[in-house]
Parts: C-alpha cells; structure tokens; sequence
C-alpha cells in the first residue's frame, strides 16, 4: 500500500486500537470522526438477515447531522436479538458522549464471527481511549483501515484530491473485505469521507451510484454477508460546494472502485485477480446476471487456479446463467487471445495463454454473447485449497 | 457397490469397452441393448450451450421404437460444431447397424472434456466389438456403468423388482457424475431401463417427475452442465403392463433417487454428504430456492468440511437465496441438535455436534424458515482442498 496517496479530508480524524474483542491481540476497533457535523448516506447489504448495526444504520441514514463511526472487528453482532440492538447503539452512544453529540448522529458497524454477543463492556472501555488518540495523519486512517481487519492481509485505503472550480476537495475511502463477498454488499463494510460541501440527498445518490458501480461488481464467493455496510460522510470542511460536481461523483466512485479492487486482491487464498468483460448482453442486468454466474463458478474459478484457459466451463456456465442468449454468436478471448468464436473453438496456443494467466497481474477474460448494448467489468477471485483450508478452519 | 441388488430387466443387455479415448486406457464405451423396440423418454440439459448428443437426443425421444443407447466418456463432444453433431449421430448410426434397426431409433451421449472434437474414427471402430461383448449379466451392467464414468470413483447402478398384479417388472439405472452437478441436470448421465410396457408419454411423465425429485435436487457445485442427460426405456419384454402403475413410477424414483445419492457420495473431494432439509417456505419452489442457495455457499460447505456446524453461514445464505421470509421465524438444527431458534442462536454443545458431523454417514441439516408447506430434501457435498486440486489440475 502507497499511504503517501492518502489525502486526509479536513476536519476528519481516525484512530484504531485494540479492545480485545479478537484473541490474537490485533487491533479490532476503529473511529472516524468529523469535527462539524457531515452529510451521510448509507448502503446496506440486502440479505433479510441482517447484524444489528445494519438495523441501527438503517434508522439513521440519510442524514445531515453525523460526527463520527465507531467499528469493530472480530464479532459481527450478528444473530443477536435485542441485546445486540442495545449493544450496537451503547458503543454509537459512548462514542457520542465523547464527541459531545447526540447518540443518534454516531453510526456503527461490526464484522467477524456471527452469533456471538458483542464482548460489549470491553468496547464500550476502549473507545474513550481510542478516541483520544485520532489524528488527521496518514498513520492514523492506515491504523483505523487496520482495526476493520478480518481475514484480509492488509488495509484497504484509497483517496482522490480533486479540484472544483478554485477550490479543492478531498475524497478518502476506507475498507475491508476478503471472504463473504458477492454482489449486493457481502462481509464487506467501507467508509468514505470528505470535506466536500454536500446535501444527504445528493451524498446518497452519489454513493449509491458509485457501490453499483464498485462493491456490486466483485464477487469472492457468491455469499452475501449479513454486515455489509457502506457509509459516505461529506462535512464540508473544505467549504467547496460538491453539489452538481461530476468531478466529486468520479472521485467517489474511483474510490470505491479502487477499495472494491484491492478487497478481490485480498480474497482469502486467492492466487488470481479475475477481470471478467462481459459484453453484448440485451442490457447491463442482463451482462451483470452472466457475468456473476461465470465467475461464481468453482469450476471458472478452479481452472483459472490451474492457469487453464479453459473455455468450456467459461461459456457453460454462461449457458445456465438464466439469461437467454444464442449460442452460436457467444465468441471468448483470454488473455487478449481468441478462444472461442461465433459458437466455435479456435485453436490456440494454449501454452502461451497459460503463461499469460500465470505471470500477469490479473487474468483478463473477455466474453460476449450476442450483439446487445449491455456489457460490464467484473472482479473476482480464483478458488484455491488454501481459500478451503481458511473456511474450514476458521469456525464458529 | 452391491451388485447382488442388480435385477437386470428382461430383453436388456449391456457392455463396456475401450474405445481408446482415455489417455489412461479405462473403459470409456457403453451400449444398452434391448432386443425389441422400447418407449424412450429423456431429460436434458437447460444449459443454452448445449453439446451434439443433447441436440441428436432431443430430436429423437419421445419415441416408441428405440432399440439401444451409447454412451463414450472421456470427450463430451460439445462446442464441435456441425463437425460433432455428425459424429454423434455416426456413433447411432454405427451401433444401428450392428443392431440392424433405424438411426433414428438409437441415443447416444457424451460426457468428458468440452471443446475438442471426438476421436469418432476409434469409437466407431470399437462399437462392433463392445456391441458383440453385451450381456444381460450384472458384470456386464457393471462394466457398462464403469464406461460412463469420467472422476467418477465408482459406477452407479441401482434396480427395482415389484409386483404389478400377479406379474413382475424389473427396472435398472446406470448413472455417473462426480462434478459439474447441480440442478436442473450436470454433468450426468443417466440411464434407466425397464421390461414394463409403457407408452412413450406415460414414460415421459414418469421419467420428468423422477428426474425431478431426485437428479435436480443434488448440486456438488453448482455448475449445470452441457450434457446431462437422463433416458428412460420401457420394451415390454416383461409382458406386464406398467401404465398407471404407482408401483412403477415410485420404483423408477427409487432408482433416480438412489443414483442421484450416490452422485453426491461420490462428489469429486468431497469428505461430506449433506442432507439438507428446508421446510416452512411460501411454496415447493421457494425450498427449493432456499436449498440451492445454501447448497451452493462455499461457506457452507467449507464449514461442513471442517465438522463445524456453522449457523450464521447457513442462516445468512439462505437470507441471499431471494425469497422472502421472516427473520424471526428462522429455526435450524444440525445432527438433530436445535442450534437456532426463531431468530435467536440457542446453546448447544458444540463438540458433541462437531463428533457427530464428522462420524456420522451424512451431516443432516434441517432448516426452518416459516409456517408454510413448501418443503424439500436437497442433498450436497462439502467443499475440501481436494476438489480444488482436482478441478485446477484437470485441465482442457
């Protein structure tokens, strides 16, 4: 990670610390605070079981008065009944009472295990102390990225500076993820401030737009976690007015996209980063529904692992996706090379294709199946025994 | 396997060979030969790209006057192009010939590698030789069940002798799939033969509603296949007539159902059957919906991999799988044991459920999730480090 890229947003501080929620002793909460109160938007995972945060969330964005986030990592306050509600809005109020607010102007997210109850008392201590340390520094947002930690290998952060008109404007995003992922927000969570000047309405559909765009087109494993949570927090500080700027939407959705890319990099055991073209479908849904099936597949993902450019299961899985397209227009190429054309295999080099697959940065896959308008870039990961050995023994 | 079950149908006879498409040098060529015209119903496929045999099967059943069936493993002839529709029908119309019946009134199927077209010179060369070796010995049964097999670890082979009346019927199945299983027909091939007489359409009804209790109510992973395919043939020989019979329609189910359990067993990695339940959904479908979704979770399946009966994996996919239903009204239990009720994780000893996951035949997962009579019984396989290997290692 390149922290010199991070340009922290005026009037925004971070902080991480441990509360002990996870044995290992890493770090496992984090806050995010705005010294004036911010615009917020919120997007939710939409599994119908949800944790307790996404209830308290729900209740609390869009919003034109917040101060801060408080989240943790290592329980997900998830399956957890009444005691979890109050559990979610005691750490959103120990937090408020700090800042000096009103409870209900701090937002919460939790991520880790599930079923469990919140080790509640110990967070509740850790906050004040965590609160104190915040700064405006680089440091800082790498700390707190590092205190929203599951199973990824590293911090996610990605930031923009734009101008808008004379003035400038910053964007930075903050995230984790590495298993649980699918479209629709899947053990996801991520934060994205900035010091733009913006309405809640306008926040809202700025960031709706850039998680269609971002978080809604990886997939790790198909499995929409129950946690997702993404927030944008716009406080102004910078007196720049955001509304209207195409600029500042780009800078959000570039973060998000950028987070987005970095949490399929992370995949737990992946090998591959899957870029998947899907194009020619009758509309984007349409392009979006293929290219989830094709690359939610464990036997795409499973010769991908094997450096196997292998078109057969590619275009099958295409074929039960559920969107209806003719066979004999769907053409592949792998790696930039053609695979599979108007219904046909080609010959290629195979070899050289593999080659490709297992030296490049990332596979790239190209699919069309028909001449449609709809097309879409998605992520994803390969499925490797390690990504197996990691879910199978991570337990309860 | 035991073979003893074997009851081979009156008039069937069967072989197994090596046609030489199989770098290893196993059985890769099968016939099914019935010495008079029978009732031929079959399933196929929903997969859009579909292989040559599917599109030759699909023209030729229903029909009243097939005499025989031939299957080759090791190449699926799929992705061929006009090139392989001629070879799949070259196959039937060579095994015609040895019969001395229509092309027309022979099947056939492929299942192996996609994308490469079929070394139809050595499978026409060596269909005399199997057709000359048939039998209508459970030896002969096994070999031709043996020569379908791709990963398959065993051959799939399951019979039923009933009472019509004062007269007997006997029915038999041959199967093989190991992967690419999911519902609606993966991977898999199936093919039941009977000496009952049946028309052509009471074969078909009993042949849809089998299929579909039982072969698309399985998933190893999810991937729906280009060339599954399940035949039904009825010749009569038995004299007895099976239309209207319950008794034979429950037996042809029995077999579906016990060749579609045996797929599962025998899922390619798996050290896991999973017997999973989904009950109290609006309707059948919406069970059914909810099953795959937790069928298909890599979460899930890992968990059960790792003996660890993981509630908030189970519950939370069922919460993505798209059909609606209240949290609060979720209940799940696992080896028997209540691990969540209502909405709420309940204590339970999870040693004592971890021993019986992984010392018991199959894990039983019974889930809850409202108070409608919409049920199902879905089978699955965990997913191990192994089906990774094998799946990365076997290549196009």
């Amino acid at each position: 990670m390149n922290f010199s890229l991070c340009s922290v947003p005026a009037g925004w501080k971070f902080a991480g610390g441990v509360a002990g929620i996870k044995e290992s002793g890493s770090a496992d909460l984090m806050v995010a605070v705005s010294d004036r109160p911010a615009s917020a938007a919120g997007v939710f995972t939409r599994n119908l079981v949800v944790g307790a945060p996404v209830t308290v969330g729900r209740g609390r964005v869009p919003a034109g008065a917040v101060r801060g986030v408080v989240i943790n990592s290592g329980n997900a306050n998830t399956g957890t009944g009444a005691k979890g509600l109050e559990d979610a809005r005691a750490m959103t109020r120990t937090l408020a009472g700090e800042i000096g607010c009103d409870e209900g102007d701090v937002l919460v997210c939790s991520t880790g295990i599930i079923g469990h109850m919140l080790p509640v008392e110990k967070i509740l201590a850790a906050i004040p102390g965590v609160y104190e340390s915040r700064a405006e520094t680089p440091a800082a947002v790498r700390d707190a990225a590092a205190a929203m930690m599951t199973t990824d290998t590293f911090p996610k952060v990605a930031s923009r500076e734009i101008k808008i008109g004379d003035g400038t404007v910053r964007v930075l995003g903050l995230a984790k993820g590495a298993a649980m992922i699918a479209p629709d927000m899947a053990t996801m969570l991520g934060v994205v401030v900035t010091d733009a000047v913006l309405s809640p309405e306008t926040a809202d559909v700025i960031l709706k737009t850039a998680v269609d765009d971002s978080f809604n087109l990886i997939s790790v494993d198909g499995h929409t976690s129950t946690s997702d949570t993404v927030f944008l927090l716009a406080n102004g500080a910078s007196g720049v007015d955001g509304e209207g700027s195409a600029a500042l939407a780009s800078a959000v959705a570039e973060v998000c996209g950028e987070l987005a890319e970095m949490i399929v990099r992370d995949a737990e055991g992946a090998e591959h980063l899957i870029e998947l073209h899907v194009a020619g479908a009758a509309d984007r849904d349409g392009a979006v529904t293929i290219a989830k099936a094709v690359a939610n597949s464990a036997l795409v993902k499973t010769a991908v692992t094997g450096n196997d450019p292998n078109w057969g299961r590619i275009v099958s899985a295409a074929g039960y996706a559920g969107m209806p397209f003719e066979p004999t227009a769907v053409s592949l190429s792998v790696e930039g090379v053609s695979v599979y054309e108007r219904g046909t295999p080609v010959g290629f080099d195979e070899e050289a294709v593999s080659a490709a697959m297992r030296d490049g940065d990332r596979v790239r896959i190209e699919l069309t199946v028909g001449d449609g308008p709809g097309r879409v870039r998605f992520l994803t990961s390969d499925l490797t025994a390690e990504y197996v050995r990691l879910n199978s023994e991570y337990t309860t």
